[in-house]
């Protein structure tokens, strides 16, 4: 049978990654997909360098819209980013009746419905797995391996720059902008880190997680994102010692009253799993009503790793490509006519449980003043820490841990709090899940 | 569309799992694969207990043949077990044209070959994902998620009676025999706990990864098979002394020879994920050459989860049951017409690390003709611990971590060091993974 033929659009850290992957497993990959699959154009901008990149072997032009109208072309693999030329070429392709597989996370989680309506009509095939966590293959996980579940929640460490940032402040004490500039040195984090560190990047990979798990449209702009950058190494020192970490979590959970969809620095039992992930990996923690918890594990981005998600999108395309496009399996998991309109709780609706750092003056009755407050909004605390204020200082830190309580209920109660005399600046607020 | 319809050979703990999961999340799955999946009749011995577990809504009979010679059944789940009758109904179900959802390892483990090529024959899809690690979707991820990769290795914890026991004798520092009581009576191992005990159904396990990683034939017969009913709780704190733990591993790895596929207790670092691994849970790394080290974690067996992998095995069928027989995804991820003929290589030909347990008299000179032996077979050691004997006793116990030799090597040394006057019993040697 004759090969798949494939155009790139984009040739940059992925594109290469995903050409060299091709090219020395090629034999390996073809026994698996029953025929070959060979890159035979790609479209990039600086010419020279992808026809470099490609050692000349390849087709290379300077105009995406070549490839998705080369009638040659069976699938488009799109590596541009960004959610303007992207769309317009991946729209393109899909109308041309050509499969498409993206590691484009924003365009996904932005221009989802759009998309996969599109390629619905035209019966082609739209895959994604690169867009999330890039090593593991945690899209096909829970659009295939997990169909029997009702998944309950979806937690994941799904952005290596901040899970290196976190990981290095706990395990060296550094503040997080010295981290930063180390994790920017060592090319951990990008020039501009803003996506990565603001949560931004993590929510796109969220939103596309939960439309999957829960069988929802892709909806961005309801996501609650919070980044890493307020993190103070005396939060980690202080959740340490009272047996959490901090990592960087997307979660998303169903509940009776709608969906959470939620990125924010959280405080885990230093005993599970996750919490045991270090460094730049990637984790997803899914709960199923049948099959209980599972997580996988693995590098969430690079050339490679990353590369390997768009390969085995390649080739199950190819292994399905003349099937009935009735019988695709649903890019979204669920069926698009079957889709829920189950709708996504805003923040102050989420019920979970808090870490408070309280500065106050070291005076008699602070603490009374402070318990009284969150007793009269009916938060009760589960652990307490109070540190000795250092030597000739006046203030100190008190920590506490709450149960569950609603958002705005915390939120409220930590108003009152801040309005005490005694209590020195703003209340640190970090959310804690036991996930259990 | 019509419903799917289902025929159960067997109704035990896994079946009956099925029929409720399949009940409880009718809706969700049906929104997944685009129609129903209806469980329509189940052969089981005891058919009053079997009319019982379906709630009287489902026909029941006492002989599998009337399930695969059913003109309305589309797809036959066996969950008999064994490989006498099983093998033989399975079989005849594909030979009757329909589409097969197995759990049973053994079966798949030795019979493997022959049912794959009557199935592709008859252009039907055989499923196993419930035959491994359960509630982890292993199968998918080698068949479906890493075929970019070339795999270098697979290492797993597939065997949870095994791994809540060595857990309990490193917890409550007891021995074996002590905590297989306790297992059976908590039901985590049986009456008649050989299989697990003694590595055969790891082993069946390993045999089909190593089949869908390397693309090579099921090849049960040629598996190296080693238990851990010779574990000594003082192994487990050794180890865990120089800094390992203790587990019961499935390896299979590639190499410039052949292919490793062995069963056996191994000393892996503390601080890797998978030694973290406790009580009853199973845990499969693999090592991809794009996407580095991935790890699935989750429940390997009980009811729900083993029946969360038959129905995705069943979804995934209904997906694609209508399409092209040509283009399924092959069963065992490479196409039946390019398996590999590399051959497994035998135990004596491995290269690996050690862990040595030497009973010395407590007398000048012993640890020197020890390490002389080593030496003269150039086995180097990594580490060595000497435990001063205990008051009033005479004999003491030496351990010894080596670099990597290979198995008839260490084998010889071994025979040397027990032909010494000095050397008390035999010497335990457990082997030793670095997972690197």
């Amino acid at each position: 049978m004759k090969s798949i033929k494939v155009g790139l659009l984009g040739i940059g850290t992925v594109g290469s990654g995903t050409f060299n992957v091709l090219q020395r497993n090629q034999q390996e990959i073809a026994r698996r997909a029953g025929r070959g699959i060979e890159i035979t154009m790609v479209a990039a901008r600086n010419t020279a360098r992808a026809t470099e990149l490609t050692q000349g072997q390849v087709k290379v032009v300077n105009d995406g819209n070549l490839v998705v109208n080369d009638p040659e072309i069976d699938i488009v693999v799109e590596l541009i980013g960004g959610d303007d030329i992207a769309r317009d070429l991946v729209l393109k392709a899909i109308a041309n009746g050509k499969h498409v597989v993206t590691a484009n996370k924003a365009l996904i989680a932005k221009h989802g419905n759009e998309i996969f309506k599109a390629a619905q009509e035209k019966g082609v095939m739209v895959a994604f797995e690169a867009a999330v966590a890039g090593g593991i293959p945690i899209i096909k996980a829970l659009r295939e391996g997990l169909t029997a579940n009702r998944i309950q929640w979806v937690a994941g460490i799904i952005n290596g720059t901040t899970n290196f940032i976190l990981s290095e402040m706990r395990d060296k004490g550094l503040d997080f902008d010295v981290v930063l500039k180390e994790a920017q040195r060592l090319g951990y984090a990008e020039a501009d880190p803003t996506f990565d560190i603001e949560g931004v990047d993590a929510a796109h990979k969220l939103t596309i997680m939960a439309s999957i798990a829960f069988g929802i449209p892709v909806q961005f702009d309801k996501a609650h994102v919070e980044g890493i950058t307020k993190l103070q190494a005396s939060d980690i020192t202080y959740a340490e010692k009272l047996g959490y970490r901090i990592k960087l979590l997307g979660i998303t959970r169903q509940t009776a009253k709608g969906i959470e969809l939620r990125v924010h620095p959280t405080l885990i039992p230093a005993s599970r799993l996750i919490a045991n992930v270090e460094g730049a990996m990637n984790a997803v923690v899914v709960r199923g009503d049948a099959v209980g918890e599972a997580l996988y594990y693995g590098k969430g981005a690079g050339s490679e790793p990353t590369a390997s998600a768009v390969i085995a999108d390649l080739v199950d395309i190819t292994r399905l490509a003349t099937a009935d496009p009735e019988h695709h399996v649903p890019s979204l998991a669920f069926q698009l006519n079957a889709m829920a309109d189950t709708p996504v709780l805003p923040m102050s609706e989420v019920v979970t449980s808090y870490y408070l750092r309280i500065r106050v003056a070291d005076q008699a009755g602070v603490l009374a003043d402070v318990t009284r407050i969150l007793a009269d909004s009916t938060i009760s605390i589960d652990a307490m820490l109070q540190k000795e204020p250092a030597e000739g200082e006046q203030q100190t830190d008190i920590i506490m841990l709450t149960h569950q309580t609603q958002e705005k209920n915390i939120e409220a109660a930590i108003a009152k709090i801040e309005s005490l005399a005694t209590v020195v600046g703003q209340v640190t607020k970090i959310r804690l899940e036991e996930l259990s």
